[in-house]
């Protein structure tokens, strides 16, 4: 066999089941061994933020890569925006980008580029495959690696992939996590034991149910407060499930929330700093007599480090609390708040929520807390333009579950053509749009930085309106059936029906 | 003043007139600054392939740099693939990327990432800005830069945009061109006299009117043959303007264009090599048996250096060539060939052409050298997403000048962002979607790669039919006036009502 078929039968062999693909001549080869070799099934995105957002989603749920074929340097970086989301969510993905031919490379041909250079800035998984024998090891390598929560950048030049005399390799092991050692656990009890504010900054498998009722004992045991960071890559959460707060976007809201504590704890979360600076504001969000602890960090178990934690405290297990309910159906005026709240009424069991909805969600996280059980997925680098892409993966992922795509209009534009990919393999996606018609956050962002009256030119770098984006239309154009909503009670009518029937939707809401 | 008003400021004392905008936080100061600065015209894309596309085609025509406005590392990467053209079509760009304040940066917030890393990957022109006080320089040293034909990239820090104690630079002349020397012209003078098949082969500011000229009393004089480069980033061609072959983009059919010369002179073009590598074919595109000789490269004043060989030469004034007509307007069933008879046909005087037409115009170059006189940008690097913006870029560079966009519908989907910036701006661009439902170009490079039957895995990632892309529909949701034409008849008509007014259409053509 080729390189090429090498490759994806090691692939293959190792699990991987999905490839996100958009493909160029110096993929052709890998394109023929997907077509001969069953096994793989490849979706095609005409985009390669598409690409590696879906890549993103998609492992989010499967807890697996997806593979994606991307075509040399120039390709690889229309998908690094979505890399770099899926870096700071720890999501494990497969890039296997072509490049020219050995002896082509040299010859600076239109597209040559350091492919390497561009793959080294999203992981510090790089390899560019140096023969064709070695191609099927890279491959489970690869995988291997990215099971350690990264993106691995395997890079296939055309002559490798298209030589025969190659052989598949045998699956790798998954890498063991690092356990926490019983030191640092017994240095951490100290802490919360000791009667100071404790809190429980949790991200990462943290926010999965295994974490959370572990981290529910050790709040039940010593009256820590949990917390999660502003952009979890997945929690677990609803009905049923432990409730955690989330960390506020806005600088000074966060600090606010974390001002009281003497100790913050973290596992799987870096320590919470503010998205931008602001001048004359601190950067940090703990306050200066507060002691940051880590648990357990990404190289680590999070979900046994808590469960050790709890155990070491004696905490016992602890029914989940009471809570408030989700608020009724509202009647009123259309708010990006009444859209929420249908949203939480009516989600189905299961259900995946991609969140990117920016400034649309900003009062209403409560809303979702006794909803029906789901997993929540957000924009964990702030690179926009992952909602929809997300969306996508965890329905290739998960087709059996429902999933919800809460979106901003002005970041659905950056990966509209996900739509397209969404209706070509039928999958199960409500998209709810919120058409403010603005970039609402840098208004906010403006006056943040201390500009308070901006005029016209400031304001026209804002806004989204003229012209208005018909999102309804445009996803109808990419064969997505879709509706445009002007009032609280079409929202309710037309996201019943989206939740009533399977396949892809688009639901506009005109806020 | 603050440094964003002074780096403002400088650059407009330097020339500069536009910039394509996607701010994000880290940039509002400047934002804040052009709101209170009048002299820059602020033009918003809503995806950075736009923003760095539009500066391209601007670049291209206005032979000065637009200047961008980018948002840290992640909206700079969303503008690579496009800086990847830009730098093949040595165009001047100042890329003005902000970064988080100088205090924040260590912190590694969440859109943080090595900012100057992925910069470098693009230009070899990359600053950071150390101070507050250095922005104005830093500016016009920038835009100096940017004028030798390449992207200039400088990143600043939020903090230096907002700290007051600044003041503007004083613009920088722009650097000279390196003078080709004497004995290089006598070396290919001796060439072009041997009597040997020569052939002139031009790219840069060689295929200017001026550069073009002189070629041709050289080919009058010696014989030689004027060949230009597959994918030139500007030629001005069509009637009463010297005609130049195209080299193919097929590596089969280019070699034997060349395959006769002994000589192959370069003017602002490197010596030709195929796109991509092919099993069992060359790269290089020349015969063993031909000489290469530069006569001038991006450093050197292409259009002087062919004067100076012509006179070198004694070449005299020669009259441009009688040429066969533009092909009558077709009347059969609509192809992507009758559809360019009729663009080459009713082209206004002085339009340009903006052509990522990729498949639909292999063979279609001949139609439009004597159509009426235009510039024709076309795909240097091969970085897809390329032909919308760029459009965009050259209809806000030359505003009196009517746009005309051939544009392929898989790479139109890349950037179909660009559609809602004219909108906007009300740009005379007139958009032709020639939509065939599938990367064409993927069905022959898989034949060529040596896969003769195809089955449906393969196929599946070459198509973009199921669903059909409406385009028309996506232009309209966007704002851009639209028809989908299915009649040569129905495409003359609409093309001819395109061309007698202003603003932005899109034709899509179903093939």
């Amino acid at each position: 066999m080729n390189g090429a078929e090498s490759l994806l039968t090691s692939l293959i062999d190792a699990g991987v089941e999905v490839c996100f693909a958009n493909p160029g001549t110096s993929e052709m080869q890998l394109v023929a061994a997907i077509d001969k070799i069953p096994g793989m099934h490849p979706i095609l995105c005409l985009f390669e933020g598409v690409v590696t957002g879906a890549a993103d989603g998609y492992g989010r749920m499967a807890d697996k890569p997806a593979v994606t074929l991307l075509h040399l340097a120039p390709g690889f970086s229309n998908g690094m925006a979505n890399l770099h989301n899926a870096k700071r969510a720890h999501t494990p993905i497969v890039n296997i980008i072509g490049n020219h031919a050995t002896h082509h490379l040299p010859l600076d041909s239109p597209l040559t580029a350091d492919v390497q250079g561009y793959a080294a800035l999203t992981s510090d998984w790089v390899r560019s495959n140096g023969s064709v024998q070695s191609l099927g090891l890279d491959g489970v390598e690869a995988v291997a690696a990215s099971m350690t929560g990264r993106s691995a950048n395997l890079i296939v030049p055309a002559d490798h992939a298209w030589t025969d005399g190659a052989e598949p390799a045998k699956p790798l092991p998954v890498p063991a996590p690092e356990k926490v050692a019983d030191e640092t656990i017994g240095k951490i009890a100290v802490a919360l034991r000791s009667g100071e504010a404790c809190c429980l900054f949790l991200g990462g498998k943290a926010l999965r149910m295994e974490g959370l009722l572990a981290a529910k004992r050790i709040e039940a045991a010593t009256g820590a407060k949990l917390i999660c960071e502003t952009f979890p890559a997945r929690l677990q959460r609803g009905r049923g499930r432990p409730s955690v707060d989330r960390l506020e976007y806005f600088g000074e809201m966060a600090q606010e929330r974390l001002k009281g504590f003497k100790h913050l704890i973290t596992v799987g979360a870096k320590p919470p700093v503010s998205f931008f600076a602001y001048p004359g504001k601190p950067s940090t969000l703990w306050s200066e007599t507060c002691a940051i602890h880590e648990l357990a960090n990404q190289q680590n178990d999070q979900i046994l480090a808590l469960e050790a934690l709890a155990d070491y405290l004696g905490a016992p297990e602890v029914a989940v609390d009471e809570k408030p309910p989700v608020p009724s159906l509202p009647d009123g005026p259309m708010t990006a708040d009444a859209v929420n709240a249908v949203v939480a009424q009516m989600l189905p069991e299961n259900a995946i929520v991609s969140d990117e909805s920016c400034t649309s969600m900003v009062m209403s996280y409560g809303f979702f807390d006794n909803a029906a059980p789901h997993d929540w997925l957000t924009l964990t680098g702030g690179a926009i333009g992952q909602g929809m892409p997300v969306a996508m993966g965890a329905a290739v992922a998960c087709p059996d579950r429902k999933v919800v795509n809460l979106q901003a209009d002005g970041s659905a534009m950056y990966t509209n053509q996900a739509l397209w990919s969404m209706a070509r393999e039928n999958l199960d996606v409500c998209v709810v749009i919120y058409n403010n018609s603005s970039y609402a956050i840098l208004n906010y962002e403006l006056m943040r930085v201390g500009v308070d009256e901006p005029g016209e030119r400031a304001l026209s770098m804002l806004d989204l309106s003229k012209p208005d984006i018909h999102w309804a239309d445009m996803a109808e154009a990419m064969g997505v059936k879709a509706s445009r909503v002007t009032t609280t009670d079409d929202f309710k009518a037309r996201f019943k029906e989206a939740m009533a029937s399977k396949g892809p939707r688009l639901i506009e809401v005109i806020l």
